[in-house]
């Protein structure tokens, strides 16, 4: 089953939900125009379809080998790659000057989903140097600029992302490789890292570390770490990958899915680096990344979603088996005329859009915080970004396990035959609501963080958007409208009572025991939200007269099957949401003595 | 992560909610008593910990072989088939006149939930093997029970079921495998079957196949479908295996998990075989296998399920991780003691004790459907059975992935290596909605047959027993216990409002559009239903001062958290249940040109 990148739906969530035209106005990108935005998502298609998509199969079932210290990707990996740094696709949403083609990070991730829907493993190497270059334009030297950006922006270089060590995951504050000043401004760092995404591999001529490590004296806990530049091959002195330095792949994990990313175990013998941001702000220089990446594994979600949709939309078009109620022609009809077959397709359908255009939203919002003129825009665009940001990663990545097991479910019995393919995008979705911060850190993100935000601020700005959605719902010329709004009112009400219930319990533990519920919820209803704003939208392109008639209509059916099976569920999960901690089970109940 | 067989819990469902001891005054069991249930759970304990549990995860990374028509299963898998014949387990469930123990299903089911928690893929071969006794008990002449039965009940022989091929799925009525009469009464049949589970072996002397084949000058589709039964090795006249018929396999499927387990195509090529039951009755006797084995994997979904929460809840005891809110001792805590892993294993807990529930009272209904004195008793509970079989069968193996899939969020990041081996329980727990049946055949057999069979008469059966639950839950001095009614009531009125939708539709594909969604909301409001009679039961307990006290606060504990985290969502289903065809995407909208 081959990949088609869907151009027309990515495109429909960049206009009419993400918005990104309004961009245009802060003047950050003179040259985004339409044409170049579909210039741009054309040759993203090219390369996704045409390149990626044909490797994911073989990636998954050659994986990754070490020999030697040596890690050999799959066949195929590392001419995609050199196709990859060729197109410049590494340096799409960076700025110019920096080497980049200064375009909006929004744009960054459309592309970026038809790279992770064509080639989950493969597109793992650039989403995290992308994190890296984030880190290098906000917290870079001058020099470390200059010497580094460069190429890594081409990709030519690639990077990797190094917190976690054996008892620090989610707890980064427990991590223990240590750095020691050299005296020169360069530090020696030394320790062990695991779970490290193309921490060693064959396709790029320089690897860049950013690792976080502990200095000398320095606190436990987060406070004491800082985080550090360290290049697999130190620059000479003419900017070309040089000496080899002391980090070393020493292992390979053997995992479920994304076969074909290299996720090492990395070792560091008085490795050489140097500090990326001050020594200690190691915390926020990592989030820096990690805020990218978060963003980035949410479309990630999406775009795993969307290739296990079509590969199960083409098999429900193809296999026969049974008389369908109301289809045409002899029997056996093609399974997607039974209804139970169709409605899983919907669902799968329905989610992924709107699980795209919460991630659009979220990265839309980011390109504003920066560039949008004046500082309340900006900061509004933040607060909005900020929100978003966890519930982009674990819903969409909730959404992509969910999606790729009703992929199987279509295909029934082949759909648990490796040969399918159906089974690989099952198992590669399956990492995404763990890494860059478990699901359940997110929603402690969400319900701790940012609810109360700015004063709740970001979270009433959002509900006051639902709201004039709801007013254009209502009053809108096209029937099915209305009934949208009818669905999503009661349903941005439960929202808005759990956060209160949730916000308003003096025992933070209550918070805690109903957050992943709530940030569920907060999902289903700011995507259904979204889905009705691009109804709204098509049903104006209807009225006008403007475009595709039947793209327009699908709008409308897509976000109405939505609101009528998930946003009718919104208010059910109230209570379960408002559960409190002294009502889950205790030790005795769940079995131990 | 070894297993070790929750008996208490498997008891309590036996005792308090299948209420399996009402089966002794039927005078069909005159063996079964308290302390013989006592020594077969510990027996089959002991077997499922100490021979099967150990060779679940070398099982997984083996496989299988296949090679000159041999087929290898992996390495102590036959010593573990050796003792399981030996200790006489295949009998447990079948009439001591037949060969075996002559002991409820009930007691069978509950072995194979801990042989299936212990290793899904050794005990796959067993589960298929009991659905053959089942056909040939019902369908056999006397000369067939008295040449196979014997050595089938003991399991030294093993057994299939071979329904599927290539064009022929959940549409069985496609098949085209050929049956030409001998003269002799035998039958020569010919054709290729795939996804034959246990198909061909190592362990077993004779393998004993059931397929289905169509006669010459059959009418096509299910009812020109006759069943063969088709040995390996044809009996000889001291009926030992003698001569190899023309069956064999020439494929094995590379599957995403139960790798332990040989799916074989097979090919038959005028193989030698006999009619079981009636030429055109292959249908109606496959349905006796297929029954059988719907429940038994309902019990497989309870299983896996079990096996992942306990590996979950091990590592969350044990991996320390962060500051917990209101934890004892120095951080880093036991991530058990974070709110959100807490409710996760609280949510993988409920959910298999609520499984488990509605599998046992739909095998205890089968045991009292065949053996109750009066007829009117034995009706009721075939009724009974037939409503809960589909339920059992796609509720608990939806709860076998979803509880599979929690246990690896509480492993994190190790959830994914496949080391650890929660990924392998995720694996195989994926294919349990898809066979015998999957999900969204079950839902149409439910919405379509069962809700309306006898006039309604099952499901409205079940609405009475529900009110009394209320009812007895509400007048009970244990203050917890009158909360349980006040969620399950509405829950269950919700079930009836979504029944009479689906069964007043004048269009049959609105209900068809609903079935799977209510069959899930069935499940959780039946699930719901029988943790509260367990609540019930141990609340009498408590008050009787019977047995262990901190066991029953702890049923009553997981009732109360399934009712107020599953039972509150119940009624928020509705609507997407009343959804109707019309409603669903059209192919444009799925994106479809």
């Amino acid at each position: 089953m081959t990949y088609r990148a869907p151009v027309s739906d990515i495109r429909f969530a960049l206009d009419e939900i993400a918005a990104m035209d309004g961009l245009k106005a802060s003047g950050a990108f003179p040259e985004m125009s339409g044409d170049l935005t579909t210039a741009i998502l054309e040759e993203a298609a090219k390369f996704a379809n045409e390149v990626l998509a044909p490797l994911n199969r073989s990636g998954d079932m050659e994986g990754c080998t070490l020999e030697d210290g040596k890690v050999t990707t799959p066949k195929g990996f590392c001419d995609a790659y050199a196709k990859y740094v060729e197109g410049g696709w590494q340096g799409l949403q960076f700025p110019a000057e920096a080497g980049g083609m200064g375009l909006p990070r929004v744009l960054g991730m459309a592309v970026m989903e038809m790279m992770q829907s064509a080639n989950m493993a493969f597109s793992l190497g650039p989403m995290l140097t992308n994190s890296a270059i984030e880190a290098l334009l906000v917290n870079g030297t001058d020099e470390q600029k200059s010497l580094y950006l460069p190429r890594i922006i081409t990709g030519e270089w690639s990077s990797t992302m190094q917190l976690t060590e054996p008892q620090a995951g989610s707890d980064v504050g427990l991590l223990k490789s240590k750095a020691e000043p050299n005296g020169d401004g360069s530090w020696s760092i030394s320790g062990q890292k695991i779970f490290i995404t193309w921490g060693e591999h064959d396709c790029a001529e320089n690897i860049i570390h950013p690792v976080l490590a502990r200095t000398p004296d320095a606190p436990e806990g987060t406070k004491g770490i800082s985080l550090f530049l360290i290049p697999k091959y130190l620059p000479d002195e003419n900017g070309n990958p040089g000496e080899r330095n002391a980090i070393h792949a020493i292992g390979l994990e053997h995992k479920m899915g994304i076969h074909g990313s290299p996720t090492c175990v990395m070792e560091m013998d008085k490795a050489k680096g140097w500090l990326i941001g001050p020594e200690m702000g190691g915390m926020a220089a990592m989030f820096i990344m990690m805020n990218s990446a978060r963003l980035a594994v949410g479309v990630q979600g999406v775009g795993i979603a969307e290739r296990a949709y079509q590969h199960a939309l083409a098999y429900a078009q193809e296999r026969r088996q049974g008389r369908a109620p109301d289809a045409e022609g002899p029997a056996p009809h093609a399974i997607i005329e039974h209804p139970d077959v169709r409605r899983m397709l919907a669902t799968m359908k329905a989610k992924i859009e709107a699980a795209r255009a919460i991630c659009y939203l979220c990265a839309v919002s980011a390109d504003e915080a920066e560039h949008e003129e004046s500082e309340e825009d900006r900061a509004f665009s933040r607060r909005r970004e900020e929100f978003l940001t966890p519930i982009a990663k674990a819903w969409s990545t909730d959404v992509g396990v969910e999606v790729s097991s009703l992929g199987i479910q279509v295909h029934g019995g082949m759909g648990f035959i490796e040969e399918t393919g159906a089974a690989q995008h099952y198992r590669d979705a399956r990492i995404a609501p763990i890494y860059e911060g478990t699901n359940g850190i997110q929603a402690i993100d969400l319900v701790g963080r940012k609810l109360g935000l700015h004063g709740g601020k970001a979270f009433e700005e959002i509900l006051e958007d639902i709201q004039r959605t709801v007013e254009d719902c209502s009053t809108s010329s096209n029937p099915e409208l209305p009934e949208l709004a009818k669905r999503l009112k009661p349903a941005a009400r439960a929202m808005k009572d759990a956060a209160d219930w949730l916000t308003s319990r003096e025992d933070r533990t209550d918070a805690l025991t109903g957050a992943t519920a709530f940030q569920t919820l907060a999902g289903d209803v700011i995507g259904g939200w979204l889905l009705c704003i691009g109804a709204v939208a098509a049903q104006r392109r209807l009225k006008e007269g403007e475009g595709d008639t039947d793209f327009a209509e699908s709008r409308i059916e897509i976000a109405r099957y939505f609101a009528e099976t998930v946003l009718t569920a919104v208010p059910g999960q109230l209570d379960s949401i408002r559960l409190g901690y002294e009502r889950l089970p205790d030790d005795l109940a769940l079995g131990i003595n």
